[in-house]
């Protein structure tokens, strides 16, 4: 139950073994050229939309997000909520750009009228914005964000890792420019694809920047007629791409459009309320402060006082359960993923774990109070 | 959750895709001798025991445990507690062989002393005794039979399909004969292999019988020899085995003697006594009347009279979870399998989706009641 | 290369570990129903023949084929052409029926005239013949057999274990009325499954036998309402069948089907004759006399004098091709199979490395003379 | 049998389905601990060099070979014997630094004496070398540059993507200080892993340059920390490692090393030779001029003046086999891989199929005269 790489689904890992299909093959090009039109389905996009596919990590996807579109000097604003955001600003660190950042205390958000104003003052090129911070379980209202970009120069860039597949995402909607993520989070595939997704502004953008100062590797000049290629069952060659996983992707969004969208993202919402329900009924704090910003996919637990991470994670393990431990310092607590082909049934054997870790451990709980307030909520909601 | 075929260990599932490997070949030869002895070993006997290993289900197993030690008019015994108790009836009816028959009330057992009593009167050759009766979820205290017959010319052959690897069976200590049980229950195999243990006693009635009135295909006259061969490395021929399947079952049967058979044992009887716990909290009744007989592998739960069997299955294949139907007419209830690689986990999330499920029927339960019970169990058992 | 079991396809592999569907399933009952069709397709029936398909072997099958067709004292007609036709007399053997034999050396097939004569003197209720025999890889002419059987009670037996769904066998207009086979050979699924097809005449038979003679677990009165239940979606149960293996004879059925019946039969016939094509340019006998009765699955050569079998088939191994060695004793002599997904490919590199084998071992042989043959055989036929 | 991916070893396949390891979990650090081992083993080095495993392919492996250890106007010696020689220049070029290059035509090898002379007058930080051209089937002689370079400041960047595993590579014998390849060819595992070694002397220049140049997801100083906390089994993130590609890199490790690597090597090496003899014999060119400098892991062959490449390509998909189009402008060749886990038969199957595709097409040619060929030299080395 850690927030990635998640449990995959048997059909998934199933298609990672298809064996002897070279990346030059037309019945390779004709289900790399599904993967990108069900890629664009995902964030509720059309045509005019690229997505791009890399051999790579989530980290990958955002280097390649920036670079791609700097131009020496270009102003970037970077909104950090959490570990992941602030890894924009190192990572622009090695770029010659001038960089802004807004952050705030692990769990809060940056307010949003606090972007507004620093959008207006700086003229910036590009806003960055981690939707999800998978270190602190934030979600960052970005459809708030993007209304005030669309008369401007700046691109709104949005590292969707965390929530790509299990928080509802409308691109064009809310006038995201760049979105990318990782396979192996709610997309369902195992580690290493790293996807990007353009919109029309940030493809004219890309004309200007002609990828300069982006790194070979991800250079989109180079992948886009790739990608379009691929779509078109004409397959060209940049750098081999990793057809395996690949072809696994093409698999996990069949799985994601034929339970539909809207009920993949109820899924997500309803599990995740109901995990918080149950922790909070333990007398446990979570990490985010307000829920209205708590994710879908991702849910940061404070540990008690007395019991200890280290002891915590080996109970649960004993119980068949992987917990996440923390990544920001000073602060004692564990995350626990629940995105991708996750159900009713593991977030209540989850909660079940915890109360059991927990009371072996030391601390007063009483066993089925988590539970039984998980169990209210996926009732109301018809789980 | 069905009681079999199971979910399978992904270990278990990717030895059935090993390619390339012929009955005849010495890298099958090795793992078909090791499958061997630790059929021995699960079912704590010595080399003087003869495992046998058919294509076929526990059906298949059945008919070959009795029918290759009949004679012509032997006497049988028949103790049944279900529908798997009642089918030796039937099958022996096929051979001209004299049957009697002890039965009881669904979720009852065939009281011990009668059959002591039954035995002194009867001059049996062949008592046949189903272990846990799948469709009742009774266990029948074989070991209490077993020292009756050590003296006596009476071969006591037990049903083991539900029980082998999920209860325990001293097969040596117990005096039983013949045991018998099918791949796709507690030793977490698809189905496809019937397995067949002789005592050393059961051996000498073979050479005697010379397994005259058995079917051409389970003639154990002709399966030992080759069996033994396997033993040796040394391949024979008679039909031709379910490789793949047996080289799933050795990976089962490592990952079960891995964890220890104390260990397997108790992690199935707490996981029972958690299972029965929560449903009885919710109000339910079990089938078997005496907790002191139920099977730690499947239990069987009456359903309220509001509630309709199928939808109950439907609200629970909504939810995720698969539960049986019953085989007892003019009886209303449902049976969950927990054996073979089952974990708390899956006890929690079953009894959660059929508190939700009931609820959504209708029935008046307190969500959360039943894990709370359950909880308590596992947790004082230090699961 | 051994004749079976075969190499299998991927795709069949991965059917196999197809998780969490129990045999009661909807899932599996729409699989079931469609491996029920495609079954009649292959051997060119209609809706009135009954396929069954059993947890068990090919050995199984030919059982469960004659034991519930026989009365008390049935007489039957055995043909034997090698050890698998022998293998009837000696099932047979178990039942109280009067058996006759015609035989021939191997490699010879029995003359049909002596057939038909035998025929007109026996008034046989079942005549048995084997279409291919694995041990000599000498193929029946059973069209010519069938139609003397029309206006006659005798029901024609075919055990077609080593040719069904390599070579053309035409139930209906064969008047084949009991047809067997076992998975792991040409239709190309791991060993397992027993397949049996009835054709009305024989299901007529039934209805007088009642299976009286049949052992219990293979009896058809059972099996069939099994059968038309999953054909029609509604599953029920007698004994669990081997739930894995028929998902994936369904996808192994489905590439038979996919590539076309014709082209799967020209396709045996014509690596079967590069085959030995290129074994005799290198000087080797076949064991079978006439090539015409030369089966299209599997070949029999006679080594040379000098070289042993056991070091003939440890020097193939080193070239990581297995071959079988013989069934017949007092004839040194190896088997290839060449059936199921077998291509030109395996053909050649199967040669070549008998060609290498042979050289290495001392034999005389000019290294290149068989793939030579062969590759004109094949290009002569447009592969 | 084009020149990756290649057809991967089942066991290979089933290592990429394990399930539920997170990159933090000790089972995984345990495993890629190993792998880091196996790394050096195979280019036979010791602990001084550092071995690193990305997320990504071949080519991101060459912009992190080179990036991290450029300063700005560093002076760097391209040596190009095809497509991915020249690739280098083309990358480079993104970079602030000097490039040199040395070309020839296809088939070709610079002049080792002229690269020395260059490499006299020009004091370069870093000179990079294909070792084996995927576009040419060229091997360039690594090991008589490497000498050269010992006591200069140059450091020796060798691209290994088309030989490590498959050529034997010295890495510390040959003052080889970078070395760098893709998952797919020779190693043996899906697409999508880079990996690179680096010498004691490129981890002094690292901490000169302090990876300034270098892309953020490349960035060494970064990753090393990681491999070594994942080498001493205590996990460390900077991104996401490929899980599941790493597990099975595991495994092709193990086979590889199990095998023996002068076996692998050797076994390379003749099939290569056989390969290249049997095309010859067909009347056909090689790409390569000198067949000192063949490689023994791809071979590119021209076509016939009348044999168009679809059309080639084509015939030979409906003989199952995948040859690889040329991607040299003007010059029409196939290229043939024979890497990994490929064996003698591999080899004479694609020569027959050439040899009937071919004809087919109306070239004049012997069938049977190729494989004959490379028969002999097959046997020759004990094949």
């Amino acid at each position: 139950m850690i927030p990635g790489p998640i449990g995959f689904h048997p059909k998934v890992l199933r298609a990672l073994t298809i064996q002897n299909i070279g990346h030059m093959a037309s019945e390779f090009a004709e289900s790399f050229s599904k993967v990108l039109r069900y890629l664009r389905e995902i964030v509720f996009v059309n045509g005019e939309y690229q997505p791009i596919v890399l051999a790579g990590s989530g980290t990958l996807a955002m280097e390649a997000s920036v670079s791609n579109l700097l131009n020496e000097n270009s102003r970037v604003l970077v909104v950090a909520t959490g570990v992941f955001g602030r890894r924009f600003v190192e990572l622009l660190s090695k770029y010659p750009v001038k960089i802004d950042v807004l952050e705030c205390e692990p769990g809060d958000i940056v307010d949003v009228e606090k972007v507004r104003e620093k959008l207006e003052t700086g003229n910036y090129d590009i806003l960055t914005v981690t939707h999800v911070d998978t270190s602190t379980s934030v979600r960052y209202p970005i459809e708030e964000i993007g209304k005030h970009l669309q008369s401007t120069n700046t691109l709104l860039v949005v590292d969707g890792v965390c929530s790509v597949a299990g928080e509802e995402i409308r691109m064009k909607d809310w006038n995201i420019d760049v979105l990318l993520t990782g396979s192996q989070k709610a997309l369902g595939v195992p580690p290493g694809l790293a996807v990007v997704w353009l919109s029309p502004k940030a493809l004219e953008r890309l004309e200007e920047t002609k990828s300069k100062l982006a790194p070979y590797y991800v250079d989109f000049t180079k992948w886009i007629p790739v990608m379009k290629g691929y779509e078109e069952g004409k397959p060209k060659y940049f750098a081999t791409p990793a057809v395996n996983l690949i072809l696994a992707l093409k698999v996990s969004l069949e799985l994601i459009l034929g339970e539909g969208l809207e009920n993949v993202f109820k899924r997500h919402r309803v599990l995740a309320e109901a995990f918080r329900a149950g922790v909070k009924s333990l007398g446990l704090d979570l990490v985010v402060k307000d829920e209205e910003h708590a994710a879908s996919t991702v849910t940061g637990v404070v540990l008690p006082e007395n019991v200890d991470l280290k002891s915590f994670r080996s109970e649960m393990l004993k119980r068949n359960v992987v917990v996440a431990g923390g990544l920001i310092p000073d602060l004692k607590y564990f995350r626990v993923g629940h995105m991708g082909p996750v159900n009713s049934n593991d977030i209540i054997a989850t909660i079940a774990a915890i109360e059991r870790s927990l009371k072996t451990l030391g601390y007063d709980v009483e066993v089925g109070a988590g539970t039984s307030e998980a169990q209210e909520i996926l009732w109301k909601h018809g789980f």
